[in-house]
Order: structure tokens, then C-alpha cells, then sequence
């Protein structure tokens, strides 16, 4: 039976259902949000009209109860929700609780609690390699086909896609500068991920195994992990990245569960080399832990790239089980992004460091050539993944518009 | 006039008053204390009974509404604190509300929002590069006089000090292993730091100038940054450190104010290089950055290092300035260490990597050799500061044991 007015192929029907936290028309109350075609409904005051005991998960102003209760109950929910978009019993009750998408205010849908950024692309790895170690002999450093290499970023920065970027300024220092220099970056980056989300804790010291990965992880969502290249490459030996990303990361205002994914799951490529138990997902009993999710990334609404999750060497479970192998504990509200996405041919790169072979080929765009990204440039990461039967299930956009400091 | 039964010269007399958050013998209620002798005092049942305006920031179950209330209410709750306490009119009100120190069970005294980590000691930067790098033609990196360099750990994993630390397993790869193996870390280790604790929040794309720092930070602890050297050494190139750091990191029970130790204010060391205007303390009107910490660190009682803050090269007033020069936002609760305190003496190293020259000349203990820490092995870091007068201001210790997996 249709569902309340969306169309047929729609790829937010109710085979979707993505959740996120809205703020009516003239209100800054929120509430927790299911999305139905270019409609957000209110759940948690569906819930209530229709006395389901999913009020206290519902009737919240983030997802962070949801994320909390675990997977049964987050089965649970979704087939409520299912029944209630798409039962005409319930169409008098429901249809008045819809919202226009166009009239809410997103809000970030829930509190991040730590945020760890991964590296898992082996095709960008190795571009970066080429790129930054033109005569290292490998592209890829000696680890990286034995651990899903990460590190964490800063959680207080992350906000919902539509939030303006002001450009980072920071310390640079070119090959032929005596000294760094001081100023708004010069080579502002994106880099098109899917975050994680992590639902249900778990206790340090104790490691959550890879076959754990869906009692743990409620959804995913786009993230675009905004990189400043040039802060980065003077700051980052030996420590890492830190203000080259710490100024902002956005998230998509959706967060599509998993359950919503079960057409897209894929294997994901061949291993070079064997790997250690605690990651080997060719064990059996062990599920695809791949997403074939189909990305495009756009600058002033002209595609730049479509990078292919599809191609990520290391899976989200792999990267669970690695962050938690140490025994550090999950909270609920963790977030883990895998790292660029990146293709194996030139137009499915995931950064313009890629795309332009760090600024030698400018993009060429309707509105200029691009080598990093200028004032006023709005970013769109948009994406779909394979449903049942042909049709698609639409991944919540994150964009992101570059304001000067 | 003499503090309540606190004998003169005491390192805890009311000239210092940390705070903490307990909860008293036979109940799990989390309250506010301020630490006075070997006594707790209730400060929001203090609050209470006096019928003061400060109750509604001290009545609760974590310093985060004090630390949000900002610098002035931070003066006037600890003059308050400090009336009630000396002033014999009080006492009778007072006096019931203390509880033994003994008695009590001290929790993580504020909701950690992020957890940086920085790298400031110019001795431990150079022990580390000698013994890492050891035919580079400089210890150092390149950027390191010219910027704080530091990166972001996991603030899930911050416990308070007395909680048990589980070794962490992970990969490692020695020089002649031929695939990385995998089990519990064998190069376990500390690093004594000192933590500084934000209390008011900055917007994002709004950096906090140098001499913004005592309107958004409220006070220090000590910190200790474990560290599994094997694990790190096989991961961090080229993302920074992650599981070798994410396992665990402990800090003191007490937060002291940095009011409390005005009388260790003390001027850094003199720079190499000028630095850029953003992180100039030279500049006139700027107050003397540093602060006169002695720390000692102890395995199983045994004093095995005594580093001195006041050798740090960058201090926490230039850290904040960098962590929030590209519009990275602060969030109350945010936390950050100082980087691992070495001073120019071998007695003086803040951590076994240096101290045992990466376990190539092991420490005698009483109970035997240590290149690395042994399970059951009980670290203690404890410090005073200079106060008025001579007298001292103690620092809440930093203690936890290790634990096999």
C-alpha cells in the first residue's frame, strides 16, 4: 500500500525513513524528525498521538536516547514508524503532524561525543602519498594495509550541513619561506566521507569485536571533514592533523539507520595481506561489512567528482573494532568518519588536493578554474545506495557555503 | 585568623580551596567539595545553609556550571568560600558539613567536552627526536619553536585518578618482525602533564587572544598521559598518535583555580625564535605565562622524577591562543594537556621513555628493574606550587594502577 503521498521511487519513501532533530516554523523547540519525501515528520508527537510507548525515545530534542536504547529497539521503532507512514488507518492521525522540509530549521541531530576521523581509502591514500612522498617507494607507509589508520578530531566543531565555514587562518610555511607566516589559509580542502554513529556504549577495557558492529552502530550520515592543507602541512609532523581540520566538520542534517542499508551491503576488496583475528572479515560467519553507497560531491551545483564507498579498503566494522581494540570505551553520540572517499579513476577523487594534484590542475568550473576552494564556493555532498527491488535510498546532502574570516 | 583545624602551612589551607566532585560515605549523590586539609567540605549544602546566591552553581553533581559561570563568579564564589571557612561566625554552620577526606569517594569532577593534548617541554622534545630520530640533524622538527604543536585525544577515556587502568592490546612491529603482531602493549608508559580545564566557551571563527586566557580557563589538575610506546610507534606515522594514547588518561581529583596560584606565576623561557603576534607573550602588557609547578612522580612510593613546570617552552596561555587561532570553538568542560613536563635533568624526565632511554637503561626500583611499567604497578604524580609567603599550594595527586587485560 503507498505511502502518504510520496511518490513511487521516491528515495526517501518509507523504505528510508532517515532521522533527524527539526525545529518547526517560528519555533526553536526541537524535536525529533523523520524524514518522508520533502516532508519531516513529527515523531515524536506521532508517537504520542497514537500512545506508542516509543514517546520517551521519540519526544526528545536529540537523537541521543534512540542512539542509547540499541539495536532491538531500534528495529522496534522503525517498523512503528513504517506502520504509521503507511497504514491508512493512521493517515488522520499522522498527516497533520508533517512538516514542509523547506519550512523546518536541522539542527546537528544529536551530541557528539568523541570524533575520530579515519584514512581508509587505499586510492587516496596513495594519491596523498604520491603527492607528499613523490620518492618514497611506497605510496601507502608500511601500516596501512594492517590497520585502519585514525586519529581523533575535535567533536566540538562538527555542525549540521548548511552551517557557513568561516575560512581557518593559521601558520603556514612554504618551501621557500625563512620563516611560517601568518594568515587565512590559501588551500581550503573538503574531503567527502560517511560518519558513523555510534549508538550503544560500551565499557573500557573491553574491546568490541567485529562481528559486534551492528549492535553498536545505529546509522550513517555524509560528513565533509573541511581540510586546510597548507596549516596541515606545516603543523602535522609529528603528531598529526590538528588545525588543518579542528575549525569545522559538517555532518548531514539525516541520519540513515543501517537497517535502511541492508540492500547496500557489499564485500569489500581483497586484502594484500592477511590480517590480524581481531580484523579479519573474511572469517567465516563474519557479515559484508562494505556500503555500496554512490557519492557526488558538487561546488556551486556542478559535479566535481562521484566518489565510490564501494572501493574503501577498510570497513566501518574494521575501523569499530581497531578504535576499541586498546579497550577505549564507545559513548553514545560517538562519531567516526572513514576517511575520504576516492575511486580508482580520476573524476570519483574525493578532495580537491586529488582532483587538482594539490592545485597543479585546476578544476575547471562554469564560474572559474578552481585549484582550493574561494569565499562564497558552496560545497554539496549528496549521495544514494542501492534498495530493494531497483529502487534507491537517499542519504541526507551536507553542504557548506566558505565565508571569509 | 586561623582556618578551621587546619594546622598552619598546611598545602590545602584555605589559601588554595581546589574543588572536586564527591560523594559521601554510604551514598552514590554526587556533590561539589572543596578541599580543605584531609576534609571535604559540601560546598553546595555550605551554599545552602548560609543562604547564599552561589547555590545553584555549587548545589550540583559537577563543576561544569561553575566552570560556565565565568571569571567574575569564579572570584566571588571563592571569596565566599573562603569566608566560610576562616571566618569563626561560620563555624558552627560549617563544621558539620566537612567530611574525611578518607571517607569519601571522589568522581570525575567535570564533563570532559574535548581533550587536547600538547607537547610543550623543549627536554622532552629532544629526548623523544634523539632517541627516534637519532641521526636527524635536529631533535626538534622544524615547526616546533614556532608553534604549540599538539593533537586531539579521546575524551570518553579521561578517568579520575584511582581508577584502574587496563593494559591495552594492540599491533606492534619490531625492526625484525616481519608482519605486525598483535597482544598486550609491552612498552607501557606514563607522562607526567598538567591539565588545563575551559570554563567559558568561545564561538566558532572567533580566536581567544593570548591575554584572553584567564577569562576561559578555570583552573589546572595533573594529568597523566599514558602512553603504550609499541602501539604508537607502529601507528602514528603519518595521522599522530591513537590507540597507544586512547585507552586511558588520568587527572587529579581536584581542580585547582588558577587564582590559587598567582603567587607561582612565573615569566617562560626565553624564545629562539620571534614568534607571530598571536603567540608574542613578550609583547608589553601581556602577564608572565608561566607557572611554577613541582612535580613529582612516584611507581609503588618510589620517586623516580621530579619535572619542573616552569621549564615549559609554550604556555597554556599560547596553547589556547593556537588551539583557537583558526575559529576552532571552546566548550566548557574542554580540557587540555600541557605535553609531557621534562626538565634539562636526567632526574627530571617526565616519562620512562626518556628516564630509562627507551629501556635501554632500566630503573632499580626496590621491588626490581623497570624499562616499562609492570601490571600491578601503582604510578602516583603529585606536585605543589609556590604560594604567599613562603607556604605551598598543594596540587590533588594523580595516582592509577595497572591492571592486566
Amino acid at each position: 500500500m503507498p505511502p502518504f503521498d510520496v511518490p513511487e521511487g521516491d528515495p526517501f519513501g518509507p523504505h528510508n525513513l532517515p532521522y533527524g532533530v527539526f525545529s518547526p516554523a517560528g519555533s526553536t523547540e526541537r524535536r525529533v524528525g523523520v524524514r518522508l519525501g520533502d516532508h519531516v515528520l513529527d515523531a515524536g508527537a506521532a508517537a504520542a498521538a497514537l500512545g506508542s510507548p516509543y514517546v520517551s525515545l521519540l519526544a526528545q530534542p536529540t537523537l541521543n536516547p534512540l542512539l542509547a536504547a540499541g539495536r532491538t529497539a531500534w528495529s522496534d521503532v522503525r517498523r512503528a514508524l513504517t506502520a504509521w507512514v503507511t497504514v491508512p488507518s493512521h493517515r488522520s492521525a499522522i498527516e497533520p503532524l508533517f512538516h514542509p522540509l523547506s519550512s523546518v530549521t536541522l539542527h546537528l541531530p544529536f551530541e557528539v561525543a568523541d570524533y575520530v576521523d579515519f584514512y581508509a581509502s587505499e586510492n587516496h591514500a596513495r594519491n596523498v602519498g604520491q603527492i607528499f612522498r613523490p620518492d618514497a617507494e611506497d605510496s601507502l607507509t608500511p601500516n596501512w594495509k594492517h590497520l585502519p589508520i585514525g586519529y581523533h578530531g575535535r567533536s566540538g566543531t562538527v555542525v549540521v550541513s548548511d552551517t557557513d565555514v568561516v575560512r581557518p587562518s593559521g601558520q603556514r610555511k612554504g618551501p621557500g619561506d625563512p620563516a611560517p607566516v601568518f594568515g587565512p589559509s590559501i588551500r581550503l580542502d573538503i574531503e567527502a566521507e560517511v560518519g558513523f554513529v555510534v549508538g550503544v556504549p560500551s565499557e573500557q577495557g573491553r574491546p568490541v569485536a567485529l562481528d559486534d558492529f551492528r549492535e553498536h552502530v545505529f546509522g550513517l550520515c555524509l560528513l565533509n571533514d573541511w581540510s586546510a592543507r597548507d596549516i596541515q602541512a606545516w603543523e602535522y609532523v609529528p603528531l598529526g592533523p590538528f588545525l588543518g581540520k579542528s575549525f569545522a566538520t559538517s555532518v548531514s542534517a539525516w541520519i540513515t539507520p543501517l537497517e535502511a542499508l541492508d540492500h547496500a551491503r557489499v564485500a569489500p576488496p581483497e586484502r594484500t595481506y592477511p590480517l590480524l583475528p581481531y580484523l579479519d572479515d573474511s572469517a567465516p560467519g563474519i557479515e559484508p561489512g562494505g556500503y555500496d553507497l554512490r557519492i557526488s560531491v558538487a561546488i556551486n551545483g556542478h559535479v566535481v567528482s562521484e566518489p565510490p564507498f564501494s572501493t574503501m579498503y577498510w570497513t566501518a566494522a574494521q575501523q569499530l573494532a581497531h578504535m576499541t581494540v586498546n579497550g577505549a570505551s564507545l559513548r553514545t553520540g560517538d562519531l567516526y568518519g572513514s576517511g575520504t572517499v576516492s575511486g580508482p579513476e580520476e573524476a570519483q577523487r574525493g578532495c580537491l588536493l586529488e582532483l587538482t594534484w594539490n592545485g597543479r590542475d585546476p578544476l575547471e568550473l562554469p564560474d572559474g578554474k578552481r585549484a582550493f576552494l574561494e569565499d562564497g564556493d558552496v560545497v554539496t555532498m549528496s549521495a544514494w545506495a542501492p534498495g530493494a527491488d531497483g529502487g534507491r535510498v537517499g542519504l541526507g546532502e551536507v553542504s557548506g557555503r566558505v565565508v571569509s574570516v
